[in-house]
């Protein structure tokens, strides 16, 4: 170990996204150097549609377990699920104090508390301007704007040279709590030279500049005003604070009563109020069951749902099974969000229902982005003047969207890095760089209790299910002679369950029993052989008479 | 019968959607008077997200069937699947002839000859301007522009009034083939008095004018003339013949030979070569294994695929398995197209794997909506001016959004009719309305071979075997005293499947032969208590250990 710190002139930097850096939103970065590794960010992501049954999905951190000893910190850009999601799961594996700002840390809490972690894992709330060493890296946050408070980018200081990461971020001058990003520090870490420029990619394909939250705020206020003999329900981001603290406002100003609806929003929001980042005049919030106290003119419901989720407050006023809050003609619903790629149908459902029970519903431009258009990207780039360009956060066609940017912005094919997960991307002294290995990255299933035990075949097999269901044969032999002593017995589940269905299991039936008469006279008494022969037979019959192929499952006893 | 037509004055005339007038897109509506019904179009949906393994869905048409004989014709306004994909399956069941423009019947035709029905099904191609005699009714056909062409407008004159359905529409002044919307006929029409107007919703959330097919010319053009060192591949809608002109004209001039590639594309537009609906110059076409003879600069490729539709020609060209067309760095495609609401994750999967090739994508306006935005909507109404405005076509949140701008026109609540499924909506002479009641509607699923065998059961089965798959156990027990033979055998599928999972299995097992021991000792016999017990027993210990659910089937045999 020794031996290796004096050689650490020739030591390299090295950036490996062990996240989705693409397409699966789970962010983690690990930044190595020596016997230090500093990892950025710990997101889960969403199962993508073909990973039936699966609740979320983990990076596989493989590469951290291998070297433990090294990591010295997680260090948090902000509290968003694709950025801490992991944490319960990445720190029971890994030990390893975490980094963040006040809002974020209380989130992460609150997370860890869920996993009854909260006493075994080291945290340090971090202020703006603050340094933290590890290592041979200092790492610096920077204050930013984004879709929930506190969020920051981070300045990077190694040996090699700095990074600075930005995080998920916007550019607000005129944010809702707090101050504007730090556009001076950016500035001057900028004018002492930065090595590489780590910038969220996520609207790199939109032109423009982002629009202030504020200007969210205004439209909100119109509504309540054109909307004053109506019931109120906004549904948005749970994580929203700043979007609840306008709506909270605006119900205030028109002299409303607000229910906070949701669990995720009720306790994003119970934090945000105990750490001091939402402010609600007394007499304001009230219990969804004091509701029928007040008129509904006189009252706004905060709601979870704006992506259609289907167990989310919304969905289920929208279909009836909200136990407390039934939609009703006089309700204006409004969408203050955007729904994220692949929730439009769903969100679509939702309107669509809200319409047919007589509401009222608003859903177009009642929301602006958390993330920086391309205007706002080229600010930053102009800022930080950084010697590559490495785009990050979004789809890979976003990363290739802010290439983009940075190649009209003069940076040539030398200067521009597109990383795929797991690449190790290696800095030298002279920061020259390579592409120099590849570590073992991938999404690892969480379902239900298990932890990545849902693998490929496991969702193979859901997907065949899920298509063509199952008939299940089971049949009892007789040890000495292969006899058939019972069945066989077929079930289905999933196929079609009609009344000629029934038939058609009978002769599934017979076509098994004229099987086995058939090997029982070439006296077959391999199981594996019959099994098989079973397959074949029943999938063919089944096939030539209804098209479909379900999964089949020969089952043999012997007594 | 003949009493009936005398008694006609005291006819109503009933309007009644059959297919999904809202979200689900088949379209199909039944106009009756006495004892005529006609039929105007007859769609198919693709199933919803939670319709496992259904291949696409067909409205029920019991009310026809108990109708039968009165039925005189299915009358098609255009093209598309959502107005024809149900003929095969419909017109087995209800004989009645098919009326449509020509390219709409060349399609229907192919559609009939791939179901071996052509001979059995009796057609009549119509001209615009042509009145179809059925009973009390007269049909004329009115030339409208789409998204494919030869669309029409119908007017249905009636003993109570004329009813002006319009189709999916848009008001194209320039249309690449043909002549525009007849906007005098419409108003000729109009100004005889229209009863009601049943008018396109799919748009109507969209403020302003919807442009002209050529603008999309121009833009290809541009592409063609930017991209003139660079292989084209171009992914649009297989059923636009205008689109695919108009990329034909633009390879034409800039010198290229162009590939049509995906089935759907090439039968369609076979189609509408041999009908002369599109005119290819000389030496244009050539076909996929001719692509190696020209540089890649020279040759085009027009595909489908163009919303991420996994097994689409594009869709194999991005992932590598297409037999013939690999992705190369040098290629420019173009998706001349929008993502429908529901499949953007889809094309952005595509489009990520295209870019990850190397490839360069052009994915954002090149492509105008075959649809009437809000002005468009208005200019018919103020030509056709109806008693009564009844938006069709779309989500229920359309329809809507029409009623809103039928309600700006000066319609009040009393003169807008928003129609669920089979709502019967009963005109009478005085030309007022009533919802006299509701015929059964609703989705068949078509599953192979299967229409309709698939129902709730089956999905909710294949859902559950999706989400958490399936343990079978299997037990074979003597008869006279109910002793455990052979067995238990549990086997599992879609569940967990790693190194532990063999021992949850052992242990499940375990669980089995527990509870087997301690019904035997209670001397239970009941195989239907047995296997309620097995289940429960094994839901528990599984739940426990995974939190999981799978679906529990046990079997017992018996010697």
């Amino acid at each position: 170990m020794k031996k290796k710190t004096e050689n650490s002139g020739n030591e390299k930097l090295k950036v490996i996204p062990l996240g989705g850096l693409e397409q699966i939103g789970m962010n983690m970065t690990a930044f190595e150097y020596g016997d230090t590794i500093i990892v950025v960010d710990c997101g889960m992501a969403f199962p993508e549609d073909d990973m039936l049954g699966v609740d979320l999905v983990i990076p596989d951190i493989t590469y951290l377990e291998e070297n433990q000893k090294k990591v010295k910190g997680f260090f948090i850009t902000h509290g968003h699920e694709d950025h801490i999601g992991a944490i319960p799961y990445v720190l029971r594996r890994i030990q390893a104090p975490i980094y963040a700002t006040r809002l974020t840390m209380g989130i992460i809490e609150h997370k860890l508390e869920e996993h009854n972690m909260l006493n075994s894992v080291k945290r340090k709330v971090v202020n703006y301007g603050t340094n933290i060493n590890a290592g041979p890296f200092r790492i610096e946050f920077i204050r930013t704007n984004h879709s929930i408070q506190d969020a920051a980018a981070l300045a990077i200081y190694t040996p090699v040279g700095t990074i600075v990461h930005t995080g998920d971020f916007k550019v607000d001058y005129t944010p809702v709590y707090g101050d504007p990003i730090d556009l001076q520090r950016l500035a001057a870490i900028g004018q002492k030279g930065v090595l590489a420029l780590m910038c969220d990619s996520t609207n790199a394909e939109r032109p423009g500049f982002t629009p202030s939250e504020k200007t969210v705020g205004h439209t909100i206020d119109s509504i309540f005003s054109e909307n004053q003999n109506r019931r109120i329900i906004i549904a948005t981001f749970a994580s929203n604070v700043d979007r609840v603290q306008q709506i909270i406002n605006s119900a205030y100003k028109f002299g409303r009563k607000v229910v906070v609806e949701g669990r995720s929003m009720v306790n994003i929001i119970t934090i945000a109020t105990e750490l001091g980042y939402i402010k609600i005049p007394d007499n304001t919030l009230i219990e969804v069951d004091q509701l029928k106290s007040f008129p509904d003119e006189r009252t706004c419901i905060i709601t979870t749902g704006s992506q259609g989720e289907s167990m989310a407050a919304l969905s289920r006023m929208a279909n009836g099974s909200h136990r407390k809050i039934q939609i009703k003609p006089n309700d204006t619903i409004v969408f203050s969000s955007h729904p994220i790629p692949g929730n439009e149908k769903s969100v679509g459902r939702v309107i669509n229902e809200l319409y047919r029970k007589g509401a009222n519903v608003i859903f177009q431009d009642v929301h602006v982005s958390g993330h920086a258009c391309q205007e706002d990207i080229k600010l930053i780039y102009s800022l930080v003047k950084p010697k590559y360009a490495i785009p990050v956060h979004g789809e890979y066609k976003h990363l290739k969207a802010q290439e983009k940017i940075a190649e009209q912005l003069g940076y040539d094919d030398k200067h521009r890095i597109i990383l795929s997960s797991g690449d190790v991307l290696e800095f030298d002294a002279d920061q020259n760089y390579k592409i120099a290995g590849k570590v073992k990255t991938g999404a690892v299933m969480v379902d239900g209790l298990g932890v990545g035990d849902v693998g490929n075949i496991v969702l193979r097999d859901r997907q065949h299910l899920a298509e063509d269901g199952i008939i299940i044969v089971v049949m009892t032999l007789a040890r000495e002679n292969g006899m058939l002593l019972a069945g066989p017995d077929i079930v289905s589940r999933g196929f079609v369950y009609v009344k000629d269905a029934e038939d058609l299991m009978d002769e599934a039936r017979n076509v098994v029993v004229d099987l086995m008469d058939r090997l029982q006279d070439k006296h077959v008494k391999d199981w594996t052989r019959i099994k098989n022969e079973v397959k074949g037979a029943l999938s063919d019959f089944v096939w030539k008479e209804t098209q479909r192929r379900p999964m089949i499952i020969p089952v043999i006893e012997e007594v």
